[in-house]
């Protein structure tokens, strides 16, 4: 774990939150290639979830909901952990993670549990009153059912059909922990799936294989993910079923995603609450249902840390044959996620001629891929510093390109060397991109 | 505007927030399909600013910073408002919304002014005190200046270089008006270019340039929009220049992005404030400097409203044939920035056969294109819907295809029909797409 917040930060993936000011709590800030791979992986999910799906739609609803939402949720009455403080040292625990009543730092006496509210809030207008209390959302969830009906009659759609929303949630957590895993300001990735209450188990079994091959096919491998199903006894209390789907992180098994029949809790509850309907006619039946749901919920940078992890490797003495001494890194990250699709370098830069070239072809291939353009230090070491950042692509201009104008395409994973022609690099980086999963 | 309101409520693209509920006054629900067309525009400026561009990189900072950011930012003493409430009808404005001390809606009287801040405030931890107030970002920028060293050294960046970042701010504003275009919560996409001191006026007109091609080659008419430079009186304190590219919305004309040249004052008090060291060293004299800033900075909402704006058109009695007696409306949204690329629709809905293939066609280009799909009424009316949300292209598999496995490709702006190879038409989208702007 170390080795990867070290990595994280040298290399510009993760920084700690506001660090000049001595590190903050809410957050991480995510420096130019973090940022690249959480863009590249709300894609990704948003490419398998939306786009390649005509029955699912996103959708983007603010942080700040009408607060009568979240007692509609139940949210507003139960959303809380229990906190217990050590009187000796101070640090605060959630109950559950205390085992034998005594603090599991320094073992002193702890206090009696007392309820803390997990939700944030702000006020809105002039005054900081109870009348002008809003919380920040944390869920993104509730924004998709409280629009169903206008989604479903702005887009004309049929059950089954399905809401999609990416987008930051809150939770004032008594202990953000594990790097980017827990913190107190985060991403999700939720989609609702309404359907008919008699299709909604088979539809449950569906999107729980449907989103386990979605991180299978984007290179995790299968050893380290698994489904969890929650007990009976352990659901809540308007889920029918709910499975995890777990990764193996250095500090254990922990959920990354959670797929959730909701049965029609939600929809329920707002139209109670809101006196409007929230109903769906059926076209052949004529008969009002309120839809069924089945929730497929992950979190980006829980993910996104799954996938840093999961694409690590370390090659003591390196591959290379200069760099007998070394320690080399590569993340073998899918060419969809990683920040840079492709780097370009100028083999000896000082030749300006060859420098026109790279960059020329910086310039081509920045209208169509992420693309990083390097000229400092040895070839060698500027392949490694590709490799260490997931680039699966490295394009040379070298002396024979000002002759033949070819270059060479280097793949990170083999190593493997290939020479062609500069006017069909575009397409051949799109073949390899697209190119199915072995 | 209220045309684009309604449009925008019918045809999915934004909602108002918290509708079942009676609305509320923080943001918007962007629907689908203002969902798509505010991630295609954030993905137009990314690209234009950070992926063209191997000088600029992005990153995404926590919405909660450490509390000091604020105070070094200067936020936490001024940004703030005179608020005036009539006495009458106990509406609430801007003192500057204000012209003759009488209430513009009632002509009441009016209370004294009185300081309204506009930073939104939260508290992290269990207990609620000064200890642990935090505060929702009012603009995303302070974000990158806390970053500079971090992202100048784990980057190997040289000035000149931009750090970008697109994201969500909060404003406590006092009155949110004019739909999206002033909102409590909002996106910004903000890009901080640091150069050297004898270089930023340069840059700044550079920018200006720049930022003003950006919006007319997405299509936005000329007469539409105009820079509007900031008198040396009006100039915030640290600003050493200020021109705002300003969009003629039916409300007046309105800033949509401030182009700023704002010295070197933020780094230097974050470095005041943190003890930490913001400076660039410069390679070649050696010497340690704090780099000059010039700032581009667009509101999303506002951006998105003047793209929807600027691209309707309405057509009494219509363009086609069949519609001699309806209202047509077109969206004539760029390509770019479109929900859907394109559209593919089954001539006749009863043949089986049609449809499967409709939906293969759906299928492969949905792995490359944001695609509707459409099987519902009249192929005119059909035509006329995706016109109405801004489609530039749609496919129609007739009677024709099943023979000879051929489409028609059908262009919003002009109607012209074409007839193309089913293999050939990812290609064609693909050209289509990335022709150069006429």
């Amino acid at each position: 774990m170390e080795k990867i917040i070290s990595l994280a930060k040298r290399r510009g993936f993760i920084f700690p939150d506001s660090e000049i000011y001595g590190g903050f709590s809410a957050g991480y800030d995510f420096g130019p290639l973090g940022t690249a791979l959480k863009n590249n992986l709300k894609q990704a999910w948003r490419k398998a979830i939306v786009q390649k799906n005509s029955s699912v739609v996103e959708i983007d609803t603010p942080v700040i909901l009408h607060p009568a939402v979240w007692k509609a949720s139940g949210h507003l009455g139960h959303f809380s952990d229990q906190l217990v403080e050590c009187r000796k040292c101070h640090h605060r625990f959630k109950e559950e993670e205390v085992k034998d009543n005594r603090c599991p730092l320094c073992g002193g006496e702890l206090t009696k549990p007392k309820t803390f509210h997990l939700m944030m809030k702000s006020f809105v207008g002039p005054v900081e009153n109870e009348q002008s209390v809003v919380y920040l959302r944390p869920e993104t969830c509730q924004g998709i059912f409280i629009n169903f009906k206008n989604v479903v009659q702005s887009m004309r759609l049929s059950l089954p059909l399905g809401i999609a929303q990416i987008g930051k949630s809150f939770r004032n957590e008594i202990n953000p922990k594990n790097f980017i895993f827990r913190t107190r300001e985060f991403e999700q990735m939720e989609m609702e799936w309404f359907c008919r209450e008699e299709e909604a188990e088979r539809w449950f079994e569906d999107w729980k294989q449907q989103r386990m091959k979605w991180y299978l096919d984007l290179g995790i491998n299968p050893k380290n993910i698994r489904f969890q199903e929650t007990p009976k006894e352990k659901l809540a209390h308007y889920a029918k079923k709910a499975v995890d789907i777990e990764y193996h992180f250095p500090f254990g098994w922990q959920e990354i995603e959670g797929i959730h029949y909701r049965g029609n809790y939600d929809l329920k509850n707002h139209q109670e609450q809101s006196h409007d309907r929230l109903t769906y006619k059926d076209p052949v039946t004529q008969k009002e249902i309120v839809p069924h749901v089945v929730e497929v919920s992950a979190g980006v940078e829980r993910t996104l840390l799954a996938f840093l992890i999961d694409s690590y490797e370390e090659i003591q003495g390196g591959r290379g044959k200069s760099s007998r001494q070394e320690k080399e890194i590569i993340l073998h990250l899918s060419p969809s996620l990683a920040p840079y699709q492709v780097a370009v370098f100028p083999l000896v830069t000082k030749e300006k001629k060859m420098i026109a070239q790279a960059q020329n072809i910086f310039q081509e291939l920045s209208l169509s891929f992420l693309v990083s353009y390097d000229e400092i230090g040895s070839i060698g070491r500027r392949y490694r510093r590709q490799d260490e950042v997931g680039t699966p692509l490295a394009v040379t201009v070298d002396f024979q390109s000002l002759q033949d104008q070819t270059v060479t395409i280097r793949y990170r994973d083999t190593m493997k060397q290939e020479r062609v022609k500069i006017t069909q690099l575009t397409e051949i980086i799109h073949q390899y991109l697209n190119q199915p999963k072995k």
